[in-house]
């Protein structure tokens, strides 16, 4: 079995999965690459992950995720600081032990309005803040920080980056190789403005990571866990992946869900799953793959 | 008891009452305007509709809502057109209805993508096209379109238009005072680009309501239903109210709420309520009154 060459699994898909099984799910469905999550890497430690990723021979395409950046409290803000180092460190030695197109790109998910806080403004500031003081870490280690614009519905509680543009004016200070943004189909297809901002995304060298799931109504009782496979739902994957194409972007796309339903499935149907919905979803849109 | 002399009660707010309870409820709090929403008022018919505004002695701020305007179906998209019409006509004759200082507005919450479909880009088209077609009859019938972005979490099944941004640039063919936007607190708060927005807006003078209510989370398992009083929740009320009284807006201040909790008040404890959380979180934003 072989899936698409360019197609990632992200961990968070099959997340009760240990960082093993999670591994032998993802080469099970002919998957080549696979982004982690900090969590499962935690749980084995940093170097017994990194060994178990090198000798699965997958590509890394990216950890998930640090942020969580807007505190106000002084001791909060350091240790969010003192922990996306950490982040930073762990993607380096990932990326390292990861097949040929390993990619160290650190997703950001920035974080929300604090509690008891309105300042949505202030929080936003916050993180331009953040990266100032993570960016030299960042680059010294060979890492770029990736900016996951969220869905509007979770700027509150998670994400005060809410579009493709915006996380694109946050990094716009930085290098593109140390600040770059993650467009996944869930949380920017419904902008207006997400074409022309994909577009410019490209220009500047600064997509890390384009991500893969769909939009579909009701949302579940937790809006966090309301993804789908690519397919599912609404999300326009041929306008999106198009564009995303014509941006110059050449990397791996992951796919990431966050639904209690597949993540109750066995993991390798799962990750099955996940490579045939991308194929029929997502692979028409993509150039065609050339055998080796 | 005296509300706030820009107050206006959304029936929304105490969705479950007859026109004549809402009429009600609105005079017992001492709030002087009301928003209508077509089926209330067809309940009694319009006639009596307007007979019991006038008797009533309060402003109309609004009628909710027409929009509906995405389907791919000839026969569908004929019957929008129609009912658009019609909402139109009730307008002009429930703003000739009320008090002074009354305003001609239809709320337009435009719809979501069609079953089926994929085509949020086309939906976006259709309804740019519709807004062609009811514009003539509007300005023949002295009523301001008012074009309601939603939050995005609506975009697919609600309204396919999910900023200011973009309600203004689908309002631009056409005089302000035919073609206006809806400023939502709960809709917009999220956007990045709202403060400049709002001030675009008010320089091209298409501000027609400004509606109030809050956010927070976690949301409702029926996330329409995820309004809350004004104070209750994050939204900054501070900077945006100030935005929009900068941007020159001096009409009525809509409260619409959807939220079961609220919905089953006794409709009078809800809009002494509705006056006093306006009174707590807007009413310092807003110039001072001067006593009459």
């Amino acid at each position: 079995m072989s899936a698409h060459p360019r197609l990632s699994l992200n961990q968070a898909t099959i997340k009760h999965a240990s960082l093993a099984d999670a591994i032998a799910a993802t080469k099970a469905a002919g998957i080549s690459s696979i982004g982690l999550w900090r969590e499962p890497v935690a749980a084995v430690g940093l170097d017994e992950a990194a060994r178990q990723l090198a000798d699965s021979g997958l590509r890394f395409s990216s950890l998930c995720r640090g942020g969580f950046l807007t505190a106000t409290d002084a001791t909060a803000r350091r240790a969010a600081i003192d922990e996306n180092r950490r982040a930073i460190d762990e993607t380096a030695t990932l990326a390292a032990a990861g097949a040929e197109g390993s990619v160290a790109a650190l997703v950001l998910v920035v974080g929300g309005v604090p509690e008891g806080s309105r300042d949505l403004i202030g929080a936003r500031s916050r993180v331009a803040d953040a990266l100032t003081e993570l960016a030299p870490h960042a680059e010294a280690s060979g890492v770029q920080l990736a900016i996951e614009p969220l869905h509007p519905m979770y700027v509150s509680d998670r994400a005060v980056v809410s579009t493709l543009g915006q996380a694109l004016d946050l990094a716009r200070p930085f290098p593109a190789s140390v600040v770059g943004v993650v467009v996944d189909s869930f949380h920017v297809f419904w902008d207006p403005a997400v074409l022309e901002q994909i577009e410019r995304a490209g220009a500047e060298g600064r997509i890390a990571s384009y991500q893969v799931c769909d939009w579909k109504t009701p949302l579940p009782a937790d809006v966090l866990l309301a993804r789908h496979y690519p397919g599912d739902g609404v999300v326009d994957f041929a306008t999106l992946t198009q564009a995303v194409e014509r941006a110059g972007y050449t990397g791996d796309i992951e796919v990431e869900i966050f639904n209690a339903d597949v993540w109750a499935t066995d993991w390798t149907e799962a990750a099955i799953r996940t490579a045939a919905s991308f194929d029929a979803a997502v692979t028409p849109h993509l150039p065609a793959v050339v055998p080796a």
